[in-house]
């Protein structure tokens, strides 16, 4: 096991970092809103570029809206490694989410500062603007940003009092009429790298500090439409009912099956949202619409269980004399971290004395958007029972100082990488 | 099987009062809307009872709201017969549904008075006010009513518009005021039938005009809460999930597995209305809240279903780690016809041709009520596709000649019935 008084980060200012940006959009004891593009977030970008000075970077706001501190590399032309977050939370959120992965990019460049490294590539520590979406009703703006993926009308979307998200940018700062500048040229970015709280639970069930990120699994989200045939609820019998819900109740727990039907499958499926209709106590149900969400780093395994989710839906509405559509809303390919960071990584915690677990990221980040410009990998921190987006989000200063050691250390290797 | 042109009753006549009474409200080419103590029902009252008085009965309006015709008897003094429904309607309603009691009735009557036969008891044809309900949100008012079963507010009970039930029977030329002269005194009722369309697909299976209905089965409704925990779709692994969800949807399935698992019994089992919370498509439900309505004619099978269902609840719960509270909102005993109505009921019907199968009913009828104070029975008219409270309502002409046709025997043999 690894011995947090013997590592190269400061533990000490990290956590110093950590509880001072929690003053910025402090919510109760624990919680934090602090919104994407608000005095609040400016104000705390304020603090965090601060930090990045202190740890020998230069710092600029693009016009996305992102936070960017540059550690000089030994070749300033050179395509640049990449890591960060984001610091905007939910509106009841925690202290963690996207912090963590900021200050502990921070303090890994602190780090080499102070021991007087160069690294062989620069380095760009990001907070990226609006990740949580919550705003804007979209998310990972600055990701898409900075990578070309924003869409055409983006820039006008409002918030809940009517401001634009073009307004909020310009009150924020920045200059939306140049937004398209602040987009990286092909293969200026070597490499991405991102440190997150887990928000899962799988790290402190396995009691570890750290987690490899294999990849980020795509959702498959469909909506599964049940039909069936009212009826009262006392004058109909059982076997003349074609009842939507009794139907939909049986899909929901075949689905439940084939999700779980490989124990060693990091597979998850759920149904978050169930309507009934005409949803009155003595009528049955004639319609139920359900949502569907799969997610699996495994596109041949998530495609095979899909397939098999719509044939159990036929075969469970045909013995209910029902009938089931079945409509696709989004289907997101997973994205597999690549190797040589993985391996990094892997080696990395080794020499640490950690046995960090592979795992996938159920949950979207900036890695995702930054995937489709870069090689990128993830590192998890463990954190209290896998909550997140509330104020009783947790990690211990002890394994965010570890999460920041083995991100120092594997920046250290990938700023080494030969070009890709 | 009967013949319908060797029937004693009017077929005609009961055929063309039927489609006289249904352009009283009338909607679209086969709807209704005919509002309790309405200008409507007010209008259709005096053509109901021209023709009760036509069929050689008195009639009268209760301070109820009830239209009464009698047929006096031999001895006026006896405890009445009474048989009869209603005339008001849902507000999307259909031809058929409490008229074919009352139009029947009034046709037994009339040829009763035809034939020169004077009943040895009184019969009294009622049409109920305010069965349906609908208007001031609680039904069985005239049923209610006559047996002294209203309540202290009843009639300070609003419509949409504002005008308070007092007001509506002091418009429809009641005085509420005497309404508790209009309740009959106890032993006064000797017993009471009431036909209606079944609002069930059973006699259409079992291709039977007619049904005797042994009871009227009493809702027990439970509303069960089930908790659980929320998490991330995409972060929680599948066995560390305490989703309220899935364990509601085998609760459901359990449900209809216990309801259904004697096949010779009548027993109906619905859950209406089922709400998850939070709600959302990328979110385990942490809390899901279904409704319960079971109906039985067998109150000792119902108790024995009702502790299996708790039962699988607990274990379901358990399984899945979830908490569930099951709340009673209502639990109506089984009201049982009286023995020796059914069996007038069936030596009639055989005696007609027919093979009438014995059958619960699963909705309320004012009969329900009127069993508190007397001997009841119920015979039920087949209807098309068991659609009921909706313009596609249908009973044809002679299933209905046949009703009233067996209803004129009925009534006649209760008549003659020894005192209870």
């Amino acid at each position: 096991m690894v011995i947090t008084n013997e590592l190269t980060i400061n533990k000490k200012r990290l956590n110093r970092n950590m509880e001072q940006l929690a003053e910025f959009g402090k919510l109760g004891d624990t919680g934090v809103c602090r919104p994407t593009l608000s005095a609040i977030e400016k104000q705390a970008f304020a603090k965090v570029a601060e930090w990045m000075e202190a740890a020998g970077m230069t710092t600029r706001l693009d016009n996305c809206g992102n936070l960017i501190g540059r550690k000089e590399g030994k070749d300033p032309e050179a395509p640049v490694v990449m890591t960060g977050s984001h610091i905007d939370s939910q509106p009841n959120g925690g202290r963690f989410d996207g912090t963590s992965g900021v200050l502990c990019s921070v303090e890994a460049i602190h780090t080499m500062s102070e021991k007087g490294i160069i690294p062989d590539r620069p380095i760009e520590v990001v907070s990226f603007c609006d990740e949580e979406g919550w705003r804007f009703n979209k998310g990972l703006f600055g990701s898409r940003g900075i990578t070309g993926n924003l869409d055409a009308d983006e820039l006008n979307r409002k918030d809940k009092d009517g401001i634009t998200r073009e307004q909020a940018l310009r009150d924020f700062g920045c200059d939306p009429e140049k937004i398209t500048e602040s987009v990286y040229p092909p293969g200026s970015i070597h490499s991405y790298i991102e440190l997150h709280i887990e928000q899962g639970p799988l790290l402190e069930k396995v009691n570890q500090p750290l987690g490899i990120v294999t990849g980020i699994a795509g959702p498959l989200w469909l909506t599964v439409k049940v039909k069936g045939f009212a009826g009262h609820a006392g004058t109909v019998p059982m076997d003349m009912r074609q009842d939507a819900l009794a139907g939909a109740s049986e899909m929901i727990i075949a689905f439940n099956e084939i999700v779980k039907q490989d124990p060693a499958s990091t597979t998850v499926g759920t149904v978050g949202d169930l309507k009934v209709s005409p949803g009155s106590r003595n009528v049955i149900p004639d319609e139920v619409e359900f949502t569907i969400d799969m997610r699996d780093i495994d596109k041949d395994r998530r495609n095979m269980y899909e397939q098999q989710l719509r044939e159990s839906c036929r075969n469970i509405a045909e013995k209910h004399s029902l009938t089931v559509e079945i409509i696709e809303d989004q289907r997101t390919d997973p994205s597999y971290c690549s190797s040589w960071i993985k391996e990094v990584i892997r080696s990395e915690s080794m020499d640490m004395g950690l046995d960090a677990p592979k795992m996938m990221s159920g949950a979207f980040h900036d890695a995702l958007i930054m995937s489709s410009v870069s090689d990128y990998g993830m590192i998890f921190v463990r954190c209290k029972d896998g909550i997140s987006h509330n104020p009783e989000e947790y990690a211990s200063q002890d394994d965010l100082a570890v999460g920041a050691e083995l991100l120092y250390r594997t920046l250290l290797k990938m700023a080494q990488h030969e070009a890709h």
